[in-house]
Formats: C-alpha cells, structure tokens, sequence
C-alpha cells in the first residue's frame, strides 16, 4: 500500500521550503524501503529547484545523496534486508536491457534513465527526492554503505564522489607513468576545492596520484594538503599559466565557471586530459590546436553506473574517504541554500533526516 | 662530406617554386642517406610556406610524405642497409630520452621533436624537406615500407596515414561493442574526405569498424563506399542532427573549417569520442554540458610516434590500403598547390621525384 512520510518541498522556485506529506509507492516486489537518516545537498538540488535548468515539477522534493537504513524489501528483492546500510544517489531506474545498462551505464540508458527527482518515473509520477523521511526505490538501484562509513558523510559520495571517482578511474589517475628515471606517479589537478573538488582530491590521492589543487585563491590551501593534496596554487599569481605548462597528466576541473580553457589543456603533457564535470552556463571557447598539439583530450563526465559507484563506496570506506560536512536540520535548508550559493559553506552541507521528528507538517502534499 | 642535391624550393611566401640545389649533411654514424622517389604535397606544406602558420625560413624545401630508396648508411646503422624501401615522415629528430620518447611518442619530445622541414635541427640548421632529390635522416625515424605498397602510395601515409590511423587505434575503432543481442562493430563516421579523410575511411573499415562518411554533399559517396564505408550522408541535409543522434561511437574530423562542435557531440553515443585532427584557424564554441550529458569526449590527435607509423605502415601493406593519388612532375607543383587549395584535389597530390632528372637548376641555393 502507498504510504505518506514527511518531505521538505517548495512549490515555486522563489517558495520557501515546506514541510509537507508526500506519498511512496506500495513497495513493488523488486523495491527497497529506505528510512533516511541523512541528505546531501547538491547544487544540482539548488539549480533544479530554482528552475535554472528548466521548469521544474512543482511540488517537487529534491536531494539525490541519500544515507539510510533498508526497512521493508519486497519479496523478490535478493541484494539487501531489512537492516541493511544503504545509499541511493542520482538515479532510480534504467531500462536495463540497453548496451549501455548491459555496460553498468546506467546513467547513459539509451531509453532514458529515471533521476532520483523531477523526473517522469516508469509509471508517469514525478520523482521525490532525498530530502524526506522514507524512499522506495528499485534494488538495482540501491548502493550497500560500507560499516566504516557514517550516513551523513556517506550520503554526498553518492553524487560528489561517484562524480569525481568516475573520471579519475577511467582516465586513470592511479596509474603509473614511465619516466627517465623509472615510473613516477600522475600528476592530477584539481581544479576547485569545493563540494566535488575537496572528494576529487582524497580520491586522486589514495588512487596514488600526486595531487595538486588549483584555485583562485590559497585560503584552504591547508585544508587541501590535509586531504591529500602535495600543495595547492594560485591560478591568478602571475605566471601561472607559463610557470606550470605541461606539469600535469590529468586536470579535473569541479568548477561551474567560464574558463580560460586554452591556457588550461597548455597545463598538460602531451595525451593529458581535463575532465570537466562542473558545467559553466556559456559554451567555452576551445582551440582545436590546443587540443591536437600534444594530442591532448577535453572530456566530460556525468556521475557514473551503479556497480562504478559501488566501488566508489567501497574504495572510500577501504582508504577512510569521507565527505567534509556541514549538518543541518530541515528547518536550515533555505538559510543553507543561501550560502551554498555564496560560496560559504566550505565542503558539503547534509541533512540531518532525523529532525524531521521535530517538525510538523506544513501542508499536505 | 656534404653533397648538394637538387630541390624545389621557395624564397617566400609569394614566390614560385624554384629548382634550387641545397646541401644535405655529410652522413653521421647513423645516418640514412634515402634516394627520394615520391614525396606527397601536404596541406600542412602549403600552410607553412604560404606563412599561415607563422613566419617561415626561407629559402624553404618542404615536403614531409616522403619514400624511397637507402643510399647509404653511416657505420653504426643498423636498422637498413642499401637498397632498402624506406619512407620519412613529419619528424627527423627528437631527443630520446624525456618520458614522450621513452612512450614512443616522439612527435611530443618533451626537449622538442625537430620536424622534417622549416625546423631547427640539432646542429641549428634549417631542416629542408622532401620535394627533394635525397635526404640524409637518423635512422630512429627512418621508416620501412613494405614490398606491398608502390613509393607513390606509400608516401602520403607517412603523415595522412599516421595522422588517421593513430586516432582511429588509440580509441578503439577497430574495437567491439557489448550490444542488447552480442556485440556489434563500433560505428565510426570520418567527417570529410579528402586527403586525411580517404585514409581514415580505409584504415577505420579495415580495423572492423562500421564507416560513415559524412560530408556536406553526397558527390564522393561512390567514392567513400569503395574505400569501405557503409555509407556516405549528407550534414546539409535537413534534420540531419536530428535523425543521426547518439549513432557513432566515434567522429574522426578531419576537417579544418569551423563546425558547430556541439551539434556534432549529439551524435556519439555515452562516452563517445570526437577526435579532431583538422585544424581550423578560430577557436571553436563547445557547451561543456555537450561533453557531460553522456561522458563524451572531445580528443586531438597529432601525427603518430615513430613506431606507431610503423605499424600504420605495416597494417595498410597487409590489408591493401593506399593514399589515391595524382601525380605530377617538379615543374607542377604551383599548380598543383592552387588546385589543393581549391579543393580540386579529390586526395593527394604526389610528386615524382624522378622529375627531378628534366629541369636544370634555376638557382643555386
């Protein structure tokens, strides 16, 4: 049967967060119940709800960094049981017979992936996210959260981590490179130390890659060498840009900004590449030239499948990865939003779900 | 001792090609000294002496599709000896011994490669290329071109072919595909088909791949098809976008005009790849959203190392792969270079070096 639980919504771009009842399905026979203990907030959430990306579905309940623990499975469900430790990240569904679901792609599904929020579900129904007290979802789209994993650090892995450990693995960070003398380790930057960045950076390092940070400015640079990081730049000193041509194998830029991207790929050895997973709202200006002197590679990446996030969970509970988090109730959200987008909140801001006892409901769904 | 040889040279960028004699350097210990039979015209040539790629030195000979015949070898050869077929293509010298030599990727020598022609040699010499009677080249970047391939053919493989094929191996063109119902050949298309894209269309074909060729009209499609492809499509045509969306694994451009980059990243699959080796002369527009929706890629590709010019070389004797050639005496060359750049040259342009043997010096050099 369909049950209701709490759930923050808004019902308008400019609408405050409310606290409303949404309804789950009737656990199907291959669906996991989640009880949510806690939420990350993505700035996809705050893109989405703004309508940054497009009318969104309104009442619409966001959040696709979800920790919790498994309540109710359906009878054929044969990966989790009740009790179990669990996450859910971007996605909910795939067609599953695609050559890209039989690759473990299941992002790229040729017949269109359900996201976790704001999208059209197999039945027609809206998604509701993570920003709740209970989910339902599919069991192949549920991610097993190692013990040596707390819930609210884990919950940002599910988008933040598998979006950075993605292109880090298939563009190899953790390999070796012949040199002169002997292999030396990829030379990795990271370009912004964010809520993606500060997960590229443990992950780059504990894949063995020599990691340097590249911002603006140096005010976390002890916050990166603590992650991991060998040092961290400036990229407005002068010089910069000649100072460090050719230093490094792979760029992973995090940031959503416009920027110089010809004077990044002259940062790379020749066959480098830069992963680019933050999206700037204006095409970026790209010399072919740039990219065909030194072979070099300009490459997108978009989170990754379920078994690639399965490892992304495993290897960060095997080498103590673990997301910087801010935790807040659910009556912070809006204040939160706020200053996720004035670039205040250092790493990542969590949900605390348990608070959602404390609340009442504001309006019905 | 240093001999003189006759060459076709320029003294500028306006001026006809002059029959000049130029110097080749007495033979080091392990020098080939290679009697020039066919040398293809380039576009790259006609860029470079035409000044559009920056300021050239003059008096110029070049011609960097080069094949022939040993003369003689220094006493520490050990590779060829007289009498062998060999061919030279973009580059002459590197330093062998920073990391890109070590990976056998010489064109991106990391102390800087020295290109065939209108380079600095090591001994501060301008390289002079191979519109050319003979040249004296280290035998590290002396090719052997097998019995199978004619000089004439052979030559322009020696940049048009290496230029194509290293792409084309580098990602997988000849690779499979899990598909819903076993696997399936990735399907390629090679936008443009002239002189980069006729060889990209065989070698791909011959890797497995499944080849489109795409152009702005259909009136080489008989063409492109007994070069191997499948078919051939028009980009003009209207909904093309469209009706071609997530089709190719894999766009080899090898066009050097401006495109709408992002139009032709909705055609690849998730985690298809654009390799670019046509440069146009303005920076081109991406959306970065282009390449992460689908974790696509957007790859340059220059030339090959040597010992991947030796296996390109190797593949197209044994598959019976060759440059279409016309060609033309000495005499012809001004010509020839109006009508390449005229587009009148349906793929390359080869000159006879016996040519050489009907026209007196017009200049000494």
């Amino acid at each position: 049967m369909p049950f209701t639980v709490k759930a923050l919504q808004k019902t308008g771009p400019d609408q405050p967060f409310q606290v409303t009842e949404i309804e789950r399905r009737d656990p199907r026979a291959d669906d996991v119940v989640i009880d949510i203990k806690a939420a990350g907030i993505c700035h996809s959430d705050i893109h989405t709800i703004r309508n940054e990306w497009g009318e969104a579905h309104f009442p619409l309940c966001v959040g696709h960094e979800i920790a919790g623990i498994v309540e109710a499975v359906g009878e054929d469900v044969t990966r989790y049981k009740v009790g179990d430790r669990v996450g859910v990240g971007c996605l909910v569904d795939s067609c599953g017979e695609c050559e890209q679901c039989a690759m473990d792609e299941e992002q790229s599904c040729l017949n269109g992936s359900v996201g976790t929020y704001n999208a059209e579900d197999v039945d027609g129904t809206i998604t509701q996210g993570g920003y709740s007290e209970k989910v339902v979802v599919n069991e192949r789209f549920v991610l097993r959260i190692p013990d040596a994993l707390d819930f609210d650090v884990a919950a940002p892995l599910l988008c933040a981590g598998i979006t950075t450990y993605s292109p880090l693995a298939r563009w190899g960070a953790g390999e070796k490179v012949q040199a002169e003398d002997g292999e030396r380790a990829k030379r990795v930057a990271v370009l912004g130390l964010g809520g993606l960045g500060h997960m590229g950076v443990q992950i780059a390092a504990k894949m063995g890659a020599e990691v340097t940070v590249l911002s603006r400015s140096l005010k976390k640079e002890q916050l990166a060498i603590d992650m991991g990081a060998t040092r961290m730049l400036a990229t407005t000193e002068d010089g910069f840009f000649r100072d460090h041509r050719g230093e490094f194998d792979l760029i992973l830029n995090t940031i959503s900004a416009d920027i110089p991207v010809d004077k990044y790929l002259s940062l790379l050895t020749p066959r480098g590449v830069m992963a680019v997973v933050g999206l700037p709202p204006e095409q970026q200006k790209v010399g072919f030239g740039s990219l065909i002197g030194g072979s070099k590679v300009l490459a997108g990446s978009n989170i990754g499948g379920i078994a690639e996030t399965q490892e992304m969970l495993d290897f960060c509970a095997e080498h103590g990865i673990a997301a910087q988090i801010e935790t807040i109730g659910v009556t912070e959200a809006d204040a939160m939003y706020d200053k996720v987008v004035a670039g205040e909140v250092f790493f990542r801001a969590v949900i605390d779900t348990a608070t959602f006892d404390q609340v009442e409901v504001e309006q019905p769904a």
